[in-house]
């Protein structure tokens, strides 16, 4: 999607360690208008597939989530990190490592949210290691459902999740795939 | 607005310990339509306040701000409860302590995104102390900022933190105001 490399390249940065640091629009401070055309993007894109149901972790995943639920009239789910005192205990969990903090997490959905008959489109910003990808999958089939797929802002093709998860049958598609970095060059495949 | 309160008293359940349980629409599955006619409410009520920025706090704040950022048509900014990797060591930060969750957290926002240029909409799913509220509002003003107003879904009026920021000249504008619970109904103001 030409208009997302584009602000990437006009406002991303490399940091050291593999970093992308695009919290100008995608993940501190967001551009709400990006978002509607990234979600409109991901209807065009998954709209023969049934989809009645979006899904994503907390906290970054949501605002990309939202939108599309809005743009396919579903509703939204979003996986919560920690168990706080207005969830259910009866709940679908996974441990899922994040890439951007350093850490393992582990993530729940209430099962009154996630059921058999939901056709559900995971949504996130980014995709790296596919961990994140991966264990809301798992929460998906824990529930009895089945995946449309996975809709991505910024795919780090070079660290394989993608790919891999491709290779196991998942559809994944990124609305900008980066090949690689330099501290001072994006190049997107 | 009759539309939250109608959905409140369909879909809300109350626990024990004065929870308010809204998470089948309003902060665990999302029904994004409804956030989207919020969003336009707050809209209407804030429209002659010259609003630039619409900043709330990680997570469960997000959906109702990027919806009302995408109607204003300004950037949304999602203060951080923890420092990740790509959060630049410039941050404005506060403590904030959390009802729900029953915790205090470290609340900050990247100096890069908050500035005196900035006319601030503050906005939350839930006012009950205040705390997050009043975390937010100083942010901004240390920033050197100012703040237009807050605009909130649910106002639980009973703990007070609404009337205590009113009283001090901020203006709050909450969706819904419950002015009590039990377990067998919601009474609103």
């Amino acid at each position: 999607m030409k208009l997302l490399e584009d602000r990437i390249l006009k406002d991303g940065q490399v940091l050291p360690g593999g970093i992308l640091k695009v919290d100008g629009f995608l993940n501190h401070r967001i551009d709400p208008q990006l978002f509607y055309d990234m979600a409109e993007e991901l209807k065009r894109r998954f709209r023969d597939e049934g989809v009645n149901k979006i899904l994503t972790i907390e906290a970054s995943g949501i605002s990309l989530a939202i939108m599309t639920g809005y743009v396919f009239g579903c509703p939204m789910v979003f996986a919560k990190k920690s168990r706080s005192k207005n969830i259910s205990r009866d709940v679908w969990s996974v441990e899922v490592e994040s890439f951007t903090h350093g850490n393992t997490n582990t993530v729940m959905v209430s099962k009154e949210y996630l059921g058999p008959e939901d056709r559900v489109l995971i949504v996130d910003d980014f995709l790296a290691t596919g961990a994140a990808l991966r264990g809301l999958k798992e929460l998906v089939e824990m529930a009895g459902g089945s995946v449309a797929g996975a809709g991505i802002a910024i795919e780090k093709v070079f660290q394989g999740g993608g790919d891999l998860l491709r290779k196991e049958g998942m559809r994944v598609e990124s609305l900008a795939r980066i090949a690689s970095m330099t501290d001072d060059s994006i190049t997107f495949c």
